[in-house]
């Protein structure tokens, strides 16, 4: 069970990191290198994920967590009440841009998701929202954005499988109004809950789609593995979620033919 | 000659139009095609470029006038005092995302850049400067970022050019951190200003680069079209703007080998 108080204690640890995070920049960031050159992390992002993950020990002993840094990055199952969390999504902007990057965290049940938590931090928006409760920008309840065609939309991607026309997303992104990097799933995400895209195309891992989904689902966006599966949870995957009309027309025209 | 009188007006007729935008976005826009179904313009475009025209016939009936929408899109020379303007760049963000959009002037003296303004509507982020007069975030001075390598920063990109590895942008983007697409010149022109990104590559129109071009060389950055040539201010042109050692790197190792 998820409750109100959940909701309030998240957004006061939401705002306390992002001040912590803000103030992290006036210093001097201690970045290293983890799979690839390209692949980095901070100081920042592993003091952010100890603050949650102590505070969700001290007050949700019981629940199991599953986040982007070390030690927590591997669950064995999604069985009880499971916290997943990305402290700080898309650490290349947050490291040369100090902006573009967001603080995620999901709350899932037996795999189920109850509550997502995207915040962006430097622009102080946060979209959350539960389980057949809706969306929210900060105090404001979202509408549900329409569902547009494939052409007549832009697209999140990735552009690595952009440029390689993985899964045909090259050609995906022709047929679509247009494609946009930002280089952040937050950043990506939000503009599908604002309406802005139509859709996203990346390869992501858990704690970069988990709060995003329960968000997605709220407003009939339609979201799976690239293929069409359902997410594992597991490792990184390629990952489509687009409004059902586009969805549709991915899957059919695309990704099956 | 171009005066602090003349940077008061800039700055007041921006403000104007900005509001006037805004206040267009609560209606319904009405949008064309040009060239093609990716190419757009609005009656905002159309009204906002008429709004700039006046003013400036008003004020400097003897100056020439280069701009992006019907009538003003080609100019015979460069030979006394222009105006380049874009009344909207990023049309295509404008109608989908109501953001990620800029307007943009500038004056040239024979072919000189004297003035460059870039004005992020919706943040209300205003970058202006003038030759030997620095850059300026509204009212503060900002500092020159610093001259990054290739392999340190990452790269604004034309997703076009990077998809189909355009005079080898693909390439380029892979040497980069990373290549982020925004779909509007002028973010791009000032994520460089901010020293986010260490470069941009694109296929551009005198209006996207005319302000940019002022102030990137206030900050010894390095430009030309992609070729290494001088822009030619005439018909699209692909583009190159960089860190001195980015420059020099892109065009040793991709462009000339």
């Amino acid at each position: 069970m998820t409750s109100e108080k959940m909701i309030i204690q998240i957004k006061e640890w939401l705002k306390e990191a992002a001040g912590y995070i803000q103030v992290s920049l006036t210093n001097k960031l201690l970045v290293s290198q983890k799979s690839n050159r390209k692949d980095l992390v901070t100081n920042i992002d592993e003091e952010t994920q100890a603050f949650f993950i102590k505070k969700i020990n001290q007050n949700y002993p019981n629940d199991r967590i599953l986040a982007e840094e070390k030690g927590f990055d591997t669950i064995e199952s999604l069985a009880g009440r499971v916290w997943i969390i990305d402290p700080i999504d898309g650490t290349m902007n947050f490291v040369m841009e100090q902006e573009n990057f967001c603080i995620m965290i999901a709350v899932y049940e037996d795999g189920v998701g109850q509550l997502g938590f995207i915040y962006d931090v430097m622009k102080d928006e946060l979209y959350w929202g539960g389980r057949k409760q809706g969306v929210f920008l900060n105090d404001q309840k979202l509408q549900q954005p329409k569902d547009t065609a494939l052409s007549k939309g832009l697209l999140g991607m990735n552009a690595y499988m952009y440029g390689k026309n993985i899964y045909a997303a090259g050609e995906i992104g022709h047929a679509s109004m247009g494609i946009r990097v930002s280089g952040c799933a937050g950043i990506e995400l939000i503009a599908m809950l604002k309406g802005n895209h139509i859709g996203y195309i990346s390869n992501l891992s858990p704690w970069d789609y988990a709060a995003g989904l329960v968000l997605l689902n709220e407003f009939g966006y339609k979201y799976s593995n690239i293929e069409g599966k359902p997410l594992a949870f597991a490792k990184r995957e390629y990952f489509l979620a687009a409004t059902p009309t586009a969805y549709a027309q991915i899957q059919k025209d695309f990704i099956r033919n």
